[in-house]
């Protein structure tokens, strides 16, 4: 773990000064002082994370991390293994919801291969493969540490590329049959919450499906050591660490990375649902700095999501009810994000647009 | 009100066999039937909308109407009345939030005085002036009722003209000082609460501004006799109609044109805050099939926005506790609504991507 240390001893908190600039700004502009609500203070966060008043916000894409999953086997999942690799293909071929949704967000589409039981050669698809599938965690560990590793390693390095390539704001999305199960593990670890608060419907299993997702998650737990709840460990990046290769999977490790790649590169990164978000709650275990290099976008049905964006201290955009994955939450924010920073850019001050803004009105005047 | 008759009997319901061939597209697209929430419903009543499957949404505007409201004399705003020019001159300029918002919706902005107290000539400013400000509604009637109505046909007309143009998607916005006082009154009104439930801080007054909204509102009410409550009416359009010209204003009575206008040229609008979905649910009193053509974007923070959305049927999609008006949310919302409307245009379906999307799991499989 000694690169993960250099990771996280070199990011950097957000820039106080740059925030300090737009808090000053966003009270001169042509609006009710703090009525753009939360967008605000997304545009003050902008500011820290970027070092920049107004912030600067370049090329964008939604990042797709795909792998497979073992505990598939137990029959967790409302669709077969094998739609994993037909959807990165359907990603490939621009017919997904992720596809259309980043097409009006001006987005690209980064599609990354990190542990999908199948070879799929594209000449747009980034093979980061880490494995063929994880192991069946109910069984034993998912992964071992070093696979845990080089897949969060994987994760930072894709941001340092992206933002060498001039992206500046990340939408962070997945694909893995499976994975709400492996998200739900994880987050019971974490935050040492019981299976019942922790597994939802996912994709769509019935009451029986439930009922073998919660099963399959207490054996996870059991079977890994994990029930303890990663938030008394007195190491809790060892700890995240642990979970994260005994239940979580490639993509989710991938998606760690790429939330500790967003705190280190100062790239905001806009997370989507239940799983990109135990994805950065173990980020946020390994490296604490790393939440507020992140946005929520939306609150999923999963009944986790909630807890897990409590404990990062994140509030959702979006109120659709939507529960696909993909990035698909993710990408739907991704002009809003950019709206909401070309406040600081683009309004007019009282001053410069001549607007008696800022004089008391008295009764009966 | 014969052209109002003609308005609403010449209107047609949501078309059903667009809104079912999107029901039967909607679930053989490559995502787990449902999974994409309240954006699959949109998606479909764009469909009825437009009675196109997928729906063809062209050009897109935001329309700000604004208007002066004689009530300011009670002192219930932060701003003075001056404002309102001053930020008309500010949308003209482009230095307004909505000019941002609606350049990152790629969105032309169209701004109409509907009745400001001043003389604004500029060319991109669309004058529909019915007077220079509303009387003062605590002390008698703001408007006449043939005043209301041909703001009420001003708003019609724009919407032709727009979807004459090639407008195919509106949001809807206002600037008025003092007109958050006039929609709680017009939605006390219509819906029989009293202006504690009705009231709110707007742009941002304290306890005693808060206090002398609400004495404001009820004296209002009191002074042109309309306590009751517009839904218990014997004739709700009249009493609407009512409503709306004697504590209404002359921008309110023009966004509800606008909706009106939704309805009959069937051109989807995005309402935004309190002010525009107080004219909604005036127009939806005058012609009960219009909520049918209205999109709500946010629920701002006046404690009267979220009880006027429930009497129109419609669930916000942002939650960003925003206040601020000028079509800010709604302007916020249209690439989101394009991207549910796209859904059922450009993903490809389970057959046409060689997905198992609708194979059975098995247990153990």
């Amino acid at each position: 773990m000694h690169w993960l240390e250099r990771v996280c001893t070199t990011m950097e908190p957000l820039r106080e000064e740059a925030m300090a600039a737009a808090r000053e700004r966003l009270d001169v502009l042509t609006k009710p002082p703090g009525s753009l609500g939360r967008l605000e203070r997304l545009a003050e966060r902008l500011s820290g994370m970027t070092g920049e008043m107004p912030p600067a916000l370049g090329k964008k894409a939604v990042v797709v991390m795909a792998g497979d999953h073992g505990v598939c086997e137990e029959g967790v999942s409302a669709f077969p293994s094998a739609v994993t690799e037909q959807m990165v293909r359907n990603f490939l071929g621009g017919g997904a919801a992720v596809n259309v949704f980043a097409k009006h967000a001006g987005a690209d589409v980064v599609c990354v291969d990190m542990g999908v039981a199948a070879e799929i050669a594209h000449p747009a698809l980034l093979v980061r493969k880490i494995g063929y599938g994880t192991a069946n965690m109910t069984k034993g560990p998912a992964m071992t540490p070093e696979q845990a590793e080089r897949a969060l390693q994987a994760g930072v390095e894709l941001v340092e590329r992206l933002a060498g390539e001039g992206y500046r704001l990340l939408a962070l999305g997945e694909m893995g049959i499976g994975n709400t199960t492996s998200a739900a593990a994880l987050t019971s670890a974490l935050l040492g919450i019981a299976p019942e608060a922790s597994v939802g419907r996912g994709t769509g299993v019935d009451d029986a499906g439930l009922a073998r997702k919660r099963d399959a998650v207490a054996r996870a737990l059991a079977a890994n050591g994990l029930t303890a709840g990663g938030s008394d460990a007195a190491d809790r990046a060892a700890y995240a660490l642990e979970a994260l290769s005994k239940v979580g999977g490639f993509e989710l490790a991938g998606m760690a990375g790429v939330c500790l790649g967003a705190a280190l590169y100062r790239v905001p990164v806009v997370i989507d649902g239940y799983i990109s978000t135990a994805a950065a709650l173990a980020a946020s275990f390994l490296c604490p700095l790393t939440p507020s290099f992140l946005i929520a976008s939306h609150r999923s049905e999963e009944p986790g999501h909630g807890l897990a964006l409590d404990a990062l201290g994140l509030e959702p955009m979006l109120a659709l009810g939507m529960r696909l994955g993909e990035g698909t939450g993710a990408a739907l924010c991704l002009r809003i994000v950019e709206a909401g920073a070309d406040v600081l850019g683009s309004m007019a001050t009282f001053a410069s647009a001549g607007i008696s803004g800022q004089l008391p009105v008295e009764p009966g005047e």
